[in-house]
């Protein structure tokens, strides 16, 4: 499946992923009001105000998707954002990833799950897997890729691994998150002075080579922008896996922080922006779009940042080939 | 929260938690086949087979929790056996986490969650809290408690804390996981020797302090039945944290194992168990019961779960008190 991704990548040009984030106050008042109606107009089963946010939800990213689908190789949404509104939240997920697959997105679904045993397995097989029920399966969430957490060790990823080599998908596994304090844990320096995300970096690449796909691993990382240094750090333990950078833009990360994180062929991260492009419209720089052109916003959002990542990789003698 | 879960103890005598991890393999045929007409005898929107896992998990649920509900406080579904069969399986866990709070059970939803900030608050909204939409507000899943997973650190942290202080809920925090490879990153020793699931620990009591309610804080632990050592040091290193404790039985965690983790008056700890429980038909020492008898199964196993605890306890000069 990183192949896939690879592809996307060299074909757009772009190491970018959009984060589908929808935060409500970042839909538009009127598209909030459309949902209204057209949920009030059939006969909704559940809470209706958790329907009508879960319609405009589903409709801010159709639009958001049709804008940048062929800017960027994927999207990530954010499940957590679906499963605030509970049942009608996550039925918009799962049409959202849908569609992205329709459009030809490649979908990272990030839903930072991680349990153990037969329970990662279940998450596995909920997100990139096939569900068996009396003789005969189906696809469940069917992103393809999931972020995983790694507290509780192999016994927690390499189900998703299985699941990821009978599949054909993909993991990126949180090594060094961008938020302020993720050192609290991860920058504890161990007894030989490595600090754990090091230590964890190591695992992924060990993991790594359980689901090879050409030079890369269909295990990958999860890096913040917001660490630059450590992300250079991080390239060179683990080669072989790709690095998913969260944090640019409003996390602060800038383009110029970028390029450790890549390899010398541009290839190795991609990186992602949610509500730097999905709410630029409400940015002063992309204000002139005004809400009811907020996909407009977004697409031109994208491009900007695209050029940006673009710029700083040439400016670092980088070109994505 | 805390204390509704410590008044339920007292009231059953039974620091005993009941896991609803419906693993298909662990529900009667019959049950399946019965799920298998009742949905075909109605109009199921999505894909058959997961309408008949969601009603099969539904009905075995259902009757487990009325073979226990006198018997212990609270029940710990595990989300990861309902998102595996999608929307259907989610609508059976909130219907799981509804029925168990009508019987006057606790619910402790095992959800592992972790983010970061705004991310985080939704995971918690979803969970414990209400979300607002134009001017209305409602419960999502509406469990009493949430297992957080704290490797992204306070930011993580602190947004599960603040919706719990809104909505009088708790969370219990994974420290040291019941796995075999827990110790991977759990147990790495820091530059001044003490190990991460230590430090943790201390997060976990410094944390608590935001969130107190009576002597007890409505921010709890995770520590594995099968670490009797490491549970005594964090009893200490967390004085008023609740202990959930996972792996007791199938897990290899033994009743003997289990008395370092509460205190001298038999508080502070709360020991889970899942299939042991609601799989006891398929042990030999309850297959008199038969898959038809499956709840009176689970029934006796929980009842003989809570003597093998208390007899350890009494052992120990422990009486909940």
């Amino acid at each position: 499946m990183i192949q896939k991704l690879i592809d996307g990548i060299r074909r757009t040009g772009a190491p970018v992923v959009v984060g589908l984030d929808p935060n409500l106050s970042f839909i538009p008042q009127e598209l909030l009001e459309e949902a209204g109606q057209a949920v009030r107009n059939r006969d909704a089963v559940y809470e209706d105000d958790l329907e009508i946010a879960a319609e405009a939800v589903w409709h801010f990213n159709k639009d958001i998707i049709d804008a940048v689908a062929d800017l960027v190789p994927a999207v990530k949404p954010q499940i957590a954002m679906y499963e605030q509104f509970g049942i009608p939240g996550l039925k918009a997920f799962w049409r959202t990833v849908r569609y992205a697959h329709e459009k030809g997105l490649v979908v990272i679904g990030d839903v930072k799950r991680g349990d153990i045993g037969s329970t990662s397995a279940s998450y596995a097989i909920a997100h990139l897997g096939r569900i068996e029920v009396e003789g005969s399966s189906s696809r469940v969430f069917d992103e393809d890729f999931a972020t995983v957490n790694p507290y509780l060790g192999s016994d927690g990823v390499k189900p998703f691994i299985e699941v990821c080599n009978q599949n054909d998908r993909g993991i990126f596994v949180l090594v060094k998150t961008s938020n302020p304090s993720s050192g609290e844990f991860q920058d504890l320096k161990m007894e030989d002075g490595r600090p754990l995300y090091e230590v964890v970096g190591e695992k992924v690449e060990e993991w790594g080579r359980l689901s090879m796909d050409g030079e890369f691993s269909n295990v990958g990382a999860v890096v913040g922008a917001t660490y630059p240094e450590q992300g250079r750090a991080l390239r060179k333990i683990m080669p072989h896996a790709y690095i998913l950078v969260p944090g640019y833009g409003a996390q602060g990360g800038k383009g110029s922080d970028l390029v450790h994180f890549f390899r010398e062929d541009g290839l190795g991260a991609i990186v992602n922006s949610s509500r730097g492009i999905i709410a630029a419209y409400k940015k002063d720089a992309y204000s002139k779009f005004g809400p009811d052109r907020f996909a407009e916003a977004a697409r031109a959002a994208a491009a900007d940042m695209i050029e940006d990542i673009q710029g700083a990789l040439r400016g670092a003698g980088i070109e994505i080939r």
